[in-house]
């Protein structure tokens, strides 16, 4: 249940380690703070094992990659791999750039990732070698990709996560749809990059990375309803969108959540 | 006409790619996305040039400096200029240190800026080698820069877009003013670097540089007044700032934007 | 006088130099211009003791740490002894990991702070080593840190603000209590780095430390409190709190600064 992941991370306060991008770093610790998680941000090679031990879930990110950051989210995923903590990995641009599909088939290889969140264009580029993306836009539905996403999820071995007008949660067997959300969440930056956060959250604390990848989404797509509510344009969103996580509801969810199997 | 620009952008959501700083990457992607532009930050040595062959226009900003991003705007400038786009370069901090003017005019010979953005300082720094400026703020008017803002619009064979009070828009022969905009925005984190990004946005659509600098100016502080004007203070200005690029429309800018040639 | 520092940072816009983490820039960088402070981010070893030579305090934090940046901070903190203006260390996640203990207590014998400022958990690791913190929250109360705090303000030879439900302002000789403040920017990100930042504006102005320091966590608490009271979540806080750092006024600090010796 979505809301017994939302009340458990606001008592446990699940340490979630982000190795992430520049442009969204302030936005993701936020939004998993007001959610009730504890976020930490770290990517020196000096540092990143013993951080991990710290923390109950990581959470990489390529958004804005260089070499040093890559060495440090390989060593990372190694080390979530041995203890046995959750990995989500969200390939930001990949297709956009060979440098962005190789680090991302490279961790996917490497670190291993629990759940791989992306948009329709990245998800299809990991299986697709060549297909081309719109800098870090969607180009195309979620729809089409929910066979490109079985396929990575298969050969990953791992859930993948598709966000869209409406999201995928995929794995080798299944396909269950997440239908919610507010069209102005494509005017903000950094959107996809909480969803995956917050994903990293849900997996702290849920056992089964398809459930927590789920939840995650339907919280993320609730919570964005209400601040897109509450809205007259995208500065005004992000504002409400991180009161809306901090107050949830339980009865939100139940009655905003679209989670069909 | 700047309405027309607008509505391209809307229609087209140009690529713009942002080489810039980590202060700002947050704020200007999220005005980009407002006005209806797309940004994507990348900055890595091994993918900027790929990154520039998907973009409509670049903008190099230099606000937090360092060595390795350096070599990256020089490839992405010169990568830029082979494929035709236009290129903004924001010289954040010239005159503030040796290493920030130095890096400001070896980008202006060999990433070959389209427009240069910057305010009266930085701008002069840039023609008197050896004047100082405080930090990353303007310390005098902007109208005394007219003339070394023309002395480098004709050495740099580009438009010189200088922000102040009142904006000067200046190429080799001429001088325009967009006299826009609300003191608050010097109470603002990256409102300069905000308009170099919506300068790229507008050259990206419009032919014309010149234009395409006056128009972006004229958006800002139009958009800037639109803000102030519900604003209790800094911190809500940025949100009502966001919200009003994201619903700008012509009539606004016909009423406010005080543009003389 | 908490207020009279106010004022003048109003009217002399201290150029206060940060090298702080990529989460917080952005943050920080605003709150000290709603404050009326003048920020400037720069990090390169090529700048930072020029870019000392023109600021009126330094602030250090080891948020996001990596090497490069520690060879800038200490060369910055040198520069900034030679030139007698305060040095604000904030020793983000000391006791997390090995490498920002080591590095916060390099820095404090070779970058020699003014003042240093954390929560219970990084002071006290900086005292004891080998106490565990959890990740960058505090995870006890900061009365049971005033002995330590003492015995690192006489080690290190300078003043040692602890920030938690109450501040702690330590010195060799005396504690002094900041009793302000919301439970709300618990959930926000970066709070701790805004009060560092803070600290650093007001020891541009202010020849005592101690005061410096207390000023500053009066002002953090107070612009908190009236920021709470305004806002519905974490999301609105932010924007309150850079308001209330804007407008405040000489008779909210006498109302409500609860500072006791």
């Amino acid at each position: 249940m979505t809301w017994q992941d939302v009340t458990t991370i606001r008592e446990r306060a699940p340490l979630v380690l982000n190795i992430t991008n520049y442009v969204v770093m302030n936005t993701t610790a936020n939004a998993l703070l007001a959610l009730g998680a504890s976020p930490v941000m770290a990517h020196a090679i000096e540092e990143v094992e013993e951080m991990v031990g710290l923390a109950q879930a990581l959470v990489i990110n390529i958004g804005t990659l260089s070499s040093p950051w890559i060495a440090a989210m390989v060593a990372a995923g190694k080390e979530a791999g041995r203890r046995g903590i959750p990995v989500v990995l969200d390939p930001v641009g990949a297709g956009a750039t060979r440098f962005r599909t190789d680090t991302a088939l490279r961790l996917i290889a490497e670190a291993r990732p629990t759940i791989i969140r992306g948009n329709a264009s990245e998800i299809r580029s990991l299986v697709r070698s060549g297909a081309a993306t719109k800098g870090v836009d969607s180009t195309y539905g979620t729809d089409e990709v929910a066979d490109e996403a079985r396929a990575l999820a298969r050969s990953a071995g791992c859930v993948v996560s598709v966000s869209g007008a409406v999201d995928l949660i995929v794995d080798a067997d299944r396909v269950s749809r997440v239908a919610n959300g507010d069209p102005i969440m494509t005017r903000v930056t950094g959107m996809g990059c909480t969803a995956s956060a917050l994903t990293g959250a849900f997996a702290a604390v849920n056992p089964s990375p398809r459930d927590a990848a789920e939840h995650a989404m339907a919280v993320m797509g609730v919570a964005g309803e209400l601040a897109a509510a509450r809205a007259d344009g995208p500065g005004s969103f992000q504002m409400h969108f991180l009161d809306a996580l901090h107050r949830l509801t339980r009865d939100e969810i139940a009655r905003r959540a679209r989670v069909t199997a």
